[in-house]
């Protein structure tokens, strides 16, 4: 399971050590936010913990809630400054799942007029054994 | 900005009001977890807010926190009883980002080791004027 893997330190961990420069948004005791440096779209910014977990399976409910609450603001703040009107949120967990830096981090990406932004795969099929399934999954909380 | 948009009553209005049925995986005083019943992946799971917001930017901190506290536990319970290794967590607003129901949700997709689950495009530059962005947007926080 992912949750067991160690965090592995990552060019974010030197950002929190500053050992490593970032252009920053946004600082709490528990959250990081700052200019995604390779951006998909004008705005791109990642919000990241200070808990150094790898995954967001691993990451503590206290710092997985600071996220959360933080997320609504720094998206209002990316819009306005960057005048775009719709925007995703990315959070990748494992190599298989696009993830590159093993240490848990939200991309907030505008979706400009331009069509600049994040590009979804969306390959869907109706479900099957929704009960059987739900069970499973509610059983493992 | 989004955020101003009014919440519009939607599916996930209806489930939350028990007008339709869901197959539930998970809730609080906050947040409902129930599959998606056109899942991209099995296990592909909606991770959804009480609160009416359409947008995440229009959600409060209170529910946006409440929802990153439960986001760990649920991902490591789609882990477990799927088996798959790695996940997505994709959140998007605004129909130009690909939002379908006017009703925030976190989609936490698995990507199993047959390929289902998300897909992602990523076209990327360097970023060009990092310190007058970040500023411009850390003065609309």
């Amino acid at each position: 399971m992912l949750g067991r893997m160690a965090a592995i330190d990552s060019v974010f961990g030197k950002i929190l050590r500053g050992e490593i420069p970032c252009h920053r948004i946004y600082e709490d005791a528990h959250v990081l936010a700052f200019l995604d440096v390779h951006p998909i779209a004008r705005g791109h910014t990642l919000v990241i913990p200070k808990e150094p977990a790898a995954t967001l399976d691993a990451l503590s409910d206290d710092a997985a809630a600071a996220i959360g609450r933080v997320l609504p603001r720094i998206a209002r703040a990316v819009l306005a400054a960057t005048g775009a009107r719709a925007f995703n949120v990315l959070q990748n967990n494992g190599a298989d799942a696009h993830q590159v830096v093993m240490h848990v981090h939200f991309h907030v990406i505008p979706k400009h007029a331009d069509g600049s932004g994040l590009g979804i795969g969306w390959l869907s099929a109706p479900l099957v054994d929704g009960p059987a399934l739900a069970a499973a999954i509610a059983g493992k909380l």
